[in-house]
């Protein structure tokens, strides 16, 4: 495989994931090229392939890279929280924050670059990818449940419909102004965490 | 003006209106020329232009009529329930199938032909619609919280919040089925509505 160690290719592996994180989010995936990234971790356009299929592929290794990150940061934020209510807001609150921040996450929920990933993703992928997301809040949901200070229902809806409540980022633009937006999108967030801590 | 009689430009006017609903409707903004909505209404097509400015302003003309009818049954759906939250719900519910059913206001929503749209529209009169869309809810609100049976805080906002629930319908299609799009959906607006009847 074009002479590499082992130890050399997980170097450049890693290589190819930070140059990705780094290239994707400022010029996007259409503007970043094979060459570009190959070059960026000091190897020859043509070898790039005996490790990523694609361009799409390694932005989708660099996004779940990303995504455990944010599953991890989302995850702690309700534990640190003190009940239903106050936990649901700081999940929410987290996830909303974690996509208006990251430009590659940001562009896997609402951006052009959606359709041509997960053409790039098979899916069993997709499937697990979803399967992780909803493995978030669920749990929490249905351990609320148990205690009688959530509403019942099937805990992973629940847990859907709480993380629906993000899609607002994706409307940003169609607001009024950015003071507008961040009051509707706090007051959303308020009034789901407030319906679902109500039995 | 191409020699029509006022009775006669009101008829033509109507028509061109009922060609564009259909046309619309049937084909998209795109695919629906100018031509043939002047040939449906029985006019050339440069008397086209004595009605309307562009097709888009036409599109325009049709959805404001559409959403009349929409506004309307929005407002009779809260005023037949018997609560804040059950009136919510209603409202929600009623305007998410307005979107769901209505596929020129779909495309309002979250189409393509939005920017486009926009562009044919004045900032006035976007500015009015929106505030027309807020000012179904939030009387109620205001009333509600008058009485002590909604949650605080600035009527618009929250009347707004709980329209945002319904950006969910543009993102119908990342669901992994139908019925899982329905129950998320559903469940959503039911906690959307609780948070708000929550004091």
């Amino acid at each position: 495989m074009a002479g590499f160690s082992d130890g050399e290719r997980e170097r450049i592996r890693a290589a190819l994931l930070d140059a990705g994180s780094e290239l994707f989010a400022r010029y996007g995936l259409d503007k970043t090229t094979v060459g570009e990234l190959a070059d960026a971790a000091g190897i020859a356009t043509g070898s790039f392939y005996t490790f990523f299929d694609s361009k799409e592929r390694l932005y989708y290794e660099v996004l779940m890279e990303r995504a455990e990150d944010a599953f991890a940061r989302m995850t702690a934020a309700v534990e640190a929280a003190d009940g239903p209510e106050s936990g649901t807001r700081a999940f929410l609150r987290e996830a909303i924050a974690i996509v208006e921040e990251d430009p590659l996450i940001r562009n896997l929920v609402y951006g052009n670059e959606r359709e041509r990933l997960l053409r790039a993703i098979s899916d069993e992928e997709i499937e697990a990818t979803k399967e992780r997301k909803v493995a978030l809040l669920a749990p929490y949901v249905e351990r609320w449940q148990d205690e009688g200070v959530v509403r019942s229902g099937d805990p992973e809806t629940l847990a859907l419909a709480v993380q629906s409540a993000g899609f607002v980022v994706a409307h940003r633009d169609e607001f009024g102004s950015e003071e507008e937006y961040e009051a509707v999108r706090d007051a959303l967030v308020d009034l789901v965490a407030a319906g679902l801590a109500s039995p």
